[in-house]
């Protein structure tokens, strides 16, 4: 079996078959018993019928007398009935009800002989005259009292809390594949029942398999060898840790085996202890992925595939296979991969385990700002991020490679792309599974432009700050964030272009695309570019003029990006043919990942913010010092969240913290700059 | 201190003022490191930076061969490039990009020599060139094959996941206080990060105070010495472990600890230890209710007590204390009462301590089946059943008393009923807090009108059957059924109305209650009712006619009910004058109750259905056979829950179920008898 060989089955069908051929295989919940108090959340695996009432006696529902009500008839008054200690039982709250007693007098509503003292004090001296075995020592020094005079009549059973008020034996407390909650926790044990039989709770398994070291012989140069370990490590430990909790959420049980090599024997073996174990066994492939041929293999040795290949993407490569009622599933290494296809297969498969009625799935119509091109041969699971942006819901595409766990990670939303559909246009209405409830959403401020780490800063002093604002960047670039800006979809946009005439920044860009005006540019920070370059200069580069010298890599931004247009003119200005840079066509959308790329040897310099530079431990040259700003469009001026931002600005803290991060000149930012 | 001194604090002024106190007396969130990988649904409690890159190196993003792009230039259908041994080297998926190449053309794009081989066999050809550390063993015999042939130039840079495309070292991965899911959990690992700091579980100690013990002076006859225990001891551990779980749901960790006394010291002594273990602390009397004094002077001496006394209906005794920065929380012993004190004081401060953002309480309209009469003195919260009608939503009050801890399992929402407000009337439109989904409430079925435990019967078979409904029954009699209907308040009616004239069942009653028509009355089932009377009839009853005898003591149905107008007639019929019946006012809501109250000797007869007589072991003297319908709006004929609750009545489940109950003869149930 190979990689062309892989079918292509509509995702749904292919849920529907499976579910269907499990079922007929004998998948079927399990039921085991637990105490009462330990099943919160549990789901009833029969009918809970009460064993006893609650109250179990006639209890009284007040801190009173109890006595027979007959004896009070006439009682007013005027016409005061006074009983003697034989005739009433002094009773707290709960107590049951003396034999032959068949009404309860509140205690406020007893009048003592003789008169003066009144209510709670009366309660404690009418029930110094009862033994007392836990006595308050604290009390003494009260006179006893035995008669008392009441007038008003008592009806009969008033204030008594009737033997299964509640509760009455053999009454059904709550049907089969009920989710128990607190109170029904409070019902069952009041109803005389210690243990419950609850749905037990699905047992899966994760083998991670595959070649998890990276091979020493096709690696870069490593300067931290603890760093290197860790990557190794992590690539083989963020799946499984990632899948256990998603399992865990559905209701799952997870056991967690350790990593098998990706040859088939070693992955037949550990199926088949996981089978011995589990009633679920998923294979995943590790990054580096395995062979995913030996995984269908395995299990077609342990049981039978029903398909591998799914239509959809990311999650293509997944083998649907089973052992007996057990399903046995085969997923991709990557992490967006793992998730798509484990929440769309198993999730029902869980629910199903778990004899819970699914939370049916939220969506709703959201406008793209970017276009997305699928496949029409695929279903596609396109993550995207939302906020509201005048009163519309604003979609934007996330990262969509199958390697860009952030992306889920950072989702709000996924834009389920139907088999058969190529593309949407950017401002086509899409609908949108919801992943955030509508205040999350309503309280996420929208930021789309220039990259700078400082932007991660705000989030989090927003965060610290307020708690519930959310800040989501997109990195596009300055002229990305003034066209967002232009089409409703920001309420923010980090800009710094330049004009080459003025020397200017913002303005006159802001005045050619937002015509219409509508905006305000916030000051931010002046920031210092320059060229990064590897720790120690070993190039020797000295400024733009050498960019373009024989066996120099150069790592570039994307066109668009305020970096970008500066390290044009900066080329133009010192006359260098920016088709002699060797990358000059490689770009990146971030500051920080050109800064990545420099350190980790794959290129040797690149334009970017002292920050970042300093992030990294680079060389930097300094090229000029540029005015970073930000652009919020009026509508969204009065958002509580984008004041929050102005406030935030303004703080000592976010000065605090760019003076520690580096490269930034701080002078009014939130301040006004200019607007139209 | 004593009841009369308690004060009427309004809810939000005593919540306002005790979270400013606590916060201003040092309550803080704490922190402490837990695993990423177990890390799930825990809060940040700082920004977390990633450590590593992810990829941590530049890897092949596909399964092919690596190679420096400018190899391939040129390369065409027509003037195929070809490669050496040395020129490209064989990478699968996920391993880093050897040195010197920038560039990967995948597996299929590779055209071998010589030609014939394609694809999948060519990988695994390509492959044996290298060294295999973990060989399959099930490959051998594959030629090796040095040579490739491209005819397709690769771009630089093409089909490689570049260092940091994921995650770049030194960024922000997730703020403060964000929740961590799934997806982080792999983004955080794949950042180099294997711990994590997060908000800490706020540890919450309860203790059970007051006299747990029923006095065996004032207990009643007890045959099951088994049962009474389990009496005694649920009333001592169902409060507990509905808080428990309830604290447990908001986030905290809990600590139960024995039950104490009601004495000064005893509860000093275990408050002290509970203040040295937790965060927050609870003094809970229990069911028999201990001295609330003791509660408050016992904080008191441990610390202070804020106030003693709010203005809320059930829940006024709460007692509002801390020590320190600790809570400490004096919660009244009715089940009912701990819920809402502990949800209105503690949640929020349990979501403060976890850095949580508050969940937004859900809100609805809702029209009133029945009036709401509450005190004008007293914030009051009301539990209400829900379901929608003729697509309005209509809210059911449930019993209000603060022991009937069911109010708050069956709860769909809770009418919050302001401080100054006196009283809702029935069809009034009102707002609810909502406790289920949209989607729950739109599966609920709501009936209203007469008892039968069969009704729970079909419950659980609507359960089994179809797992997403669910039926709520209120059970007002007949009469009240019929009238439920006629304002669109129920989806059915249970009813077995008896026309003394015709000797027929429910259709003269619903000519003239329901005059319009618009109904369709189902047969359900025939049940024998009869006299309910302690085993072995020790008061030698022989019919209606003895009811008025000395020393009887009667217990009868509500006014409205079909058994209290079925009683009402036979006593006519047998020349009984009711009001010399002992007991004929005293009334019961199910016919469930009523044989508890005789099981319990609380009472001698009462008139019931043979099943509710067999559940409790009485004896039973049959005095008539009678119809029990449904009735149904045809309103309510099409909804999915209705035709499904149509097809129940008509299996062979339900037939059984009620053949093992005993006393019903079942005919055509699920039939229309009659229709308007």
């Amino acid at each position: 079996m190979a990689f062309e060989h892989l079918t292509d089955i509509p995702l749904e069908k292919a849920k529907t078959e499976y579910m269907e051929l499990l079922i007929k295989n004998g998948m079927a919940p399990r039921t085991e018993s637990v105490p009462v108090a330990e099943a919160n959340g549990r789901v009833t695996a029969g009918p809970v019928y009460a064993r006893i009432c609650s109250p179990y006696n006639n209890v009284s529902a007040m801190e009173g007398v109890a006595l027979d009500a007959e004896l009070t008839s006439g009682a007013g008054e005027k016409t005061p009935v006074t009983l003697a200690a034989g005739q009433y039982v002094p009773v707290s709250t709960g107590d049951p009800l003396p034999a032959g007693r068949n009404a309860v007098i509140m205690i406020e509503d007893v009048v003592k002989v003789p008169a003066g003292a009144v209510g709670g004090e009366l309660r404690e001296e009418i029930r110094e005259g009862e033994p007392r075995e836990t006595g308050d020592g604290d009390k003494e020094g009260s006179r006893v009292n035995d008669t008392i005079t009441i007038n008003k009549p008592a009806a009969p059973w008033q204030h008594i809390r009737r033997i299964g008020e509640d509760i009455c034996a053999g009454e059904m407390i709550l049907p089969s594949f009920s989710t128990v909650t607190p109170s029904a926790i409070g019902a069952i044990i009041a109803g005389g029942i210690s243990s419950l039989s609850v749905i037990k709770k699905p047992v899966a398994g994760i083998i991670p398999t595959g070649d998890m070291h990276i091979p020493p012989e096709n690696c870069p140069e490593m300067e931290d060898a603890a760093a290197h370990n860790a990557a190794a490590h992590n690539a083989a430990a963020h799946n499984p840790a990632m899948i256990s909790a998603m399992l865990r959420g559905w209701g799952a049980e997870v056991i967690s085996y350790p990593a098998v090599g990706g040859g088939l024997s070693e992955i037949c073996g550990a199926l088949e202890t996981a089978l011995s174990e589990c009633d679920i066994v998923i294979l995943n492939a590790g990054a580096p992925a395995g062979r995913a041929e030996n995984t269908a293999e395995a299990i077609a040795e342990n049981g039978a595939v029903m398909c591998r290949g799914l239509a959809i993407k990311p999650g293509r490569t997944a083998v649907l296979g089973y052992s007996g009622p057990k399903p046995v599933l085969g997923v991709p290494g990557y992490p967006v991969s793992s998730i798509i296809v484990i929440e769309q297969i198993l999730r029902p498969i869980i629910e199903y385990l778990c004899r819970r009625t699914p939370e049916v799935d939220r969506y709703t119509d959201a406008v793209l700002s970017k276009p997305i091109v699928s496949a029409l041969k695929y279903q596609e699971f396109v993550r995207v991020r939302m906020g509201y942006v005048k009163e519309q819901l604003i979609a934007s595409p996330l990262g969509r490679g199958s390697g860009i766990v952030t992306s889920f990670m950072k989702a709000d939303g996924i834009v389920e792309v139907p088999q058969g559909v190529g593309s949407y246009e950017s401002g086509e209405k899409v609908r949108v599974r919801i992943l955030r409830s509508e205040g999350e959403l309503r309280r996420s401020l929208v930021a789309i432009g220039s990259h700078d780490p400082l932007l991660d800063e705000l989030s989090e002093l927003l965060r610290v700050g307020y708690g519930d604002i959310s800040m989501g960047s997109a990195h596009v670039g300055s002229m990305g964030g003034l066209i967002a800006v232009r089409r409703g979809e920001a309420h923010i946009a980090g800009t710094h272009l330049l004009d080459e005439e003025t020397g200017e920044y913002n303005i006159s860009f802001i005045k050619k695309i937002l015509p219409k005006g509508g905006v305000k540019l916030i000051e931010c920070v002046k920031r210092t570019q320059g060229l990064m370059l590897a720790k120690g200069n070993p190039k020797n580069i000295t400024g733009v003029a050498g960019l373009a010298g024989e066996g120099l890599r150069y790592i570039n931004r994307q066109k668009g990006s305020g970096t970008r247009i500066l390290i044009d003119y900066l080329c133009r200005l010192n006359g260098v043919d920016t088709s002699e840079i060797d990358g000059y066509s490689r770009e990146e959308y971030t500051h920080t990942s050109v800064a990545a790329l420099i350190a980790a040897g794959s290129a040797d310099a690149g334009l970017g913010i002292y920050s970042a530079a300093k992030l990294y431990d680079l060389d930097f040259l300094p090229v000029c010092r540029e005015q970073y700003d930000l652009l919020i469009p009026d509508h969204a001026w009065e958002l509580l969240t984008v004041q929050r931002l102005l406030e935030v600005l303004k703080s000592a803290a976010f000065r605090q913290k760019l003076e520690a991060m580096g490269g930034y000149v701080i002078e009014n930012p939130g301040t006004v700059r200019f607007e139209s």
